[in-house]
């Protein structure tokens, strides 16, 4: 697929950097990230990464743009896979540089399984997880004495494409439940809080999380689809969706819970 | 607490920047928080904070140990919360530098609240969470396609010194557990799994992740406590329990699977 072109003979060490960039601002990368970005021949890029962060790479590095937000297959994984380890083979050093933390559906085990598949060493950078991190920036603490002892983090849909089965258990657990790629089953979700006696627990949805356009709406599990419309939040980029007593301590509840007269947190506290 | 002295008149702007600094690894700390260090008046950190940190603040800052990894109660979290708004009242920008991520189970939000009582501005540099990228960094990815679509993160005691109760639900759920100061508490959270009926689903114990001084055990419910002895893991500095289908993915989980004739991913995919 790629071809080699070798003017000059020269001798090739292919190794591959998988690295996290983490959530959208690109001050957030790592200090380890910047440096394995600094010996790179070649840097495979999503379009979740801010394009600045490619600055960090020589000049001379190739930059290849592998798509893709969520859904766009353009790109299929197979064919990102593959044109890591061509490009290691003939280029050297290729840094797979991914947004967020590589590992929560990151697909980050695929692309280190595929490249051992062909004896090409690896490493791995991590990244700052969108999960914790997007929520913490908006005054959303994932866990919190009092309110919150556990986070679970979990998708919108199964690899079947229907809406996660385990969804359920947690809209009945007292964890703090981040969703992934679940916008577009917001009614589904909160449909389930619904059934499990919680229309009045505090909840969020963050768009385009620690970028410029982020966007935030807070409410309760009875109001958040309302409110995300008000914000005008939709599918573009990725959005994040938080249920939980801790999302009660974001400054923009304060006005909520008067409205609702809610206690200190939702009325979930004895949940 | 603190004595002001101010020989020379100046003008005091009193704000505190949390900053997480990741796991072991120094250079898994961000560039925003390097950034915020370079800025530093004073700095307070923890335990788990690597020491070459502190080497991106202004030789002249002030560099204040406020313990602990855990349990140790020398500086409790009263007084490091007095100490950083004092520090800011009399020196200017306070970094508060924490292990890990700042907000599981890293009580960063009881640090902003006490800040905001005082009014002294806050901010907030997200770390990488040890709970992600710990496993990350021994290829046990949290979630992986067809073996795991989902993270729970918990903690092994609840606010009263219990065994918390969410540990039960999270052992009969499908989801990846990773398990934060919980190792003394292994020997009962096994006898949960094994309640499940997971006895032979893939389980790690690393202590000390993505430090010089890591150990890492890997096993199955039914002989993860023995490995860990095997491997001389103790309680020191902080250790953490991962349990799930994806940690048969890892390099050493392979003479585990010979040895127990055990399918791709333990006997659990089907669980």
């Amino acid at each position: 697929m790629v071809k080699a072109y070798f003017s000059q003979k020269q001798y090739i060490d292919p190794r591959i950097t998988l690295v996290g960039a983490g959530p959208g601002d690109p001050d957030l990368i790592s200090l380890k990230g910047i440096k394995a970005l600094k010996t790179a021949n070649v840097v495979l890029y999503d379009a979740l990464v801010d394009e600045r962060l490619l600055g960090y790479a020589p000049s001379e590095a190739i930059k290849v743009y592998v798509g893709n937000p969520s859904g766009d297959e353009n790109f299929s994984q197979n064919v990102v896979n593959q044109l890591m380890v061509d490009y290691a083979l003939n280029f050297g050093h290729v840094v797979r540089l991914k947004g967020g933390d590589l590992f929560v559906f990151g697909r980050g085990y695929e692309e280190l399984d595929y490249a051992a598949s062909y004896s090409v060493e690896t490493s791995v950078v991590p990244g700052i997880s969108s999960a914790i991190s997007v929520p913490g920036l908006q005054g959303i603490p994932v866990t919190h004495r009092g309110l919150s002892n556990s986070l679970w983090i979990l998708t919108g849909s199964d690899e079947q494409g229907n809406l996660s089965t385990e969804l359920e258990d947690a809209a009945q657990s007292q964890a703090t439940v981040v969703v992934l790629l679940g916008f577009d089953r917001l009614n589904e979700i909160v449909a389930l809080y619904q059934a499990a006696g919680k229309g009045r627990l505090p909840a969020a949805v963050i768009q385009n999380g620690a970028m410029a356009s982020e966007k935030v709406a807070v409410g309760i599990v009875n109001t958040i689809v309302e409110v995300a419309e008000e914000q005008r939040i939709d599918n573009i980029g990725p959005v994040l969706l938080v249920f939980g007593n801790t999302v009660g301590l974001s400054r923009q509840f304060q006005d909520i819970r008067r409205f609702f007269q809610l206690t200190a947190c939702g009325d979930g506290c004895d949940d």
